[in-house]
């Protein structure tokens, strides 16, 4: 591309690299972005800096945060004896939506899938089973509906149950192949209350 | 939104700020962003600041350049002669992608539209003028064809035409109310070669 300058152009293959964006999206963004006011450019690049590095997970739930705990588990008055085991932050936050979910959370950090090469040993199955040595009623496996999100539940399930914990499976409110956060709030509620013991 | 910790929410914020990136697409371009590798990171950032920081209007076609000179008007093989008006310097990538144009270009940086306060010395209008005294054959003006694109043509063919130069306009192959860097390539060349003068 001989058509916009190397800076420009290195600005728009990153941006291109990023998911869902494709090369007129990127051009329409670096070119918005070059546009912004100095300290607003710099506001985004040092946000991006900031979160990667602040990155780490959640002592307790394995969630994506920027501290030992992250907001829900530092949380006292979130009920720490139900979790919710979900397959990344943005699941979690899908059920943080509802406002109805007092629990606290579970991330695993993908489902398994032999497809892609993903084991139960690529999950945070280790952390989980570690907090299932303290006081725990309910383990809630809110996995995505899909084909590794159904076989990662059946799979926590056997895992789990030798222990005597309760473990529920959130109901098929969410349709069969549906990505739980795109899902309404109404049909995550439903999910929730009709969960079934498996 | 307590669900992400304080930097995850910003760098959400920050990309969901950027043209046609929604809450959505933010939070999946974080945990995108966070799950790179450092050095990717760094990279993206880097790039967003260094082409901002280096950002600056080509001192001939005042297209967005790191350099005093575009690589386009750098170069000696380009017909000087023969300078395309365009609204912004996607258009003009997007005419460069047809590969057969030869002649130089002229970015305005908009196009007159006085709904939004933007009249004829917002754009890049003096400086076109500049360029005019020197050796120029013609000056094709290819703003969109929409209402503010046809208006920013007519205002400059008058203030030009004076002055005893060649102005065309690109043929109407381009549809009425389009936005010429959506167009496919064919379709500008033809309304390239079918070029009339006004």
């Amino acid at each position: 591309m001989e058509y916009y300058s190397a800076d420009i152009n290195r600005l728009v293959d990153e941006l291109a690299a990023l998911p869902g964006i494709g090369k007129k999206s990127a051009e329409r963004m670096a070119f918005h972005i070059i546009n912004l006011p100095a300290d607003r450019v710099k506001r985004l690049s040092e946000s991006i800096t900031a979160a990667k590095e602040k990155a780490r997970y959640c002592a307790e739930c394995c969630t994506l945060t920027d501290a030992e705990y992250c907001p829900i588990c530092a949380n006292p008055k979130r009920d720490h004896k139900m979790i919710m085991v979900v397959e990344n932050p943005r699941d979690l936050a899908a059920y943080e939506k509802t406002g109805k979910y007092g629990g606290v959370y579970h991330v695993l950090h993908g489902a398994i899938s032999p497809m892609n090469g993903i084991g139960p040993s690529d999950l945070k199955l280790k952390e989980l089973l570690e907090r299932l040595k303290g006081d725990v009623d309910e383990v809630i496996i809110a996995t995505n509906s899909s084909l590794e999100g159904e076989a990662t539940a059946m799979y926590i399930s056997k895992l789990i149950k030798p222990a005597g914990i309760k473990v529920t499976r959130i109901a098929s409110g969410v349709p069969v192949g549906g990505d739980l956060e795109y899902i309404d709030e109404v049909t995550l509620l439903r999910a929730f209350e009709g969960r079934t013991e498996i």
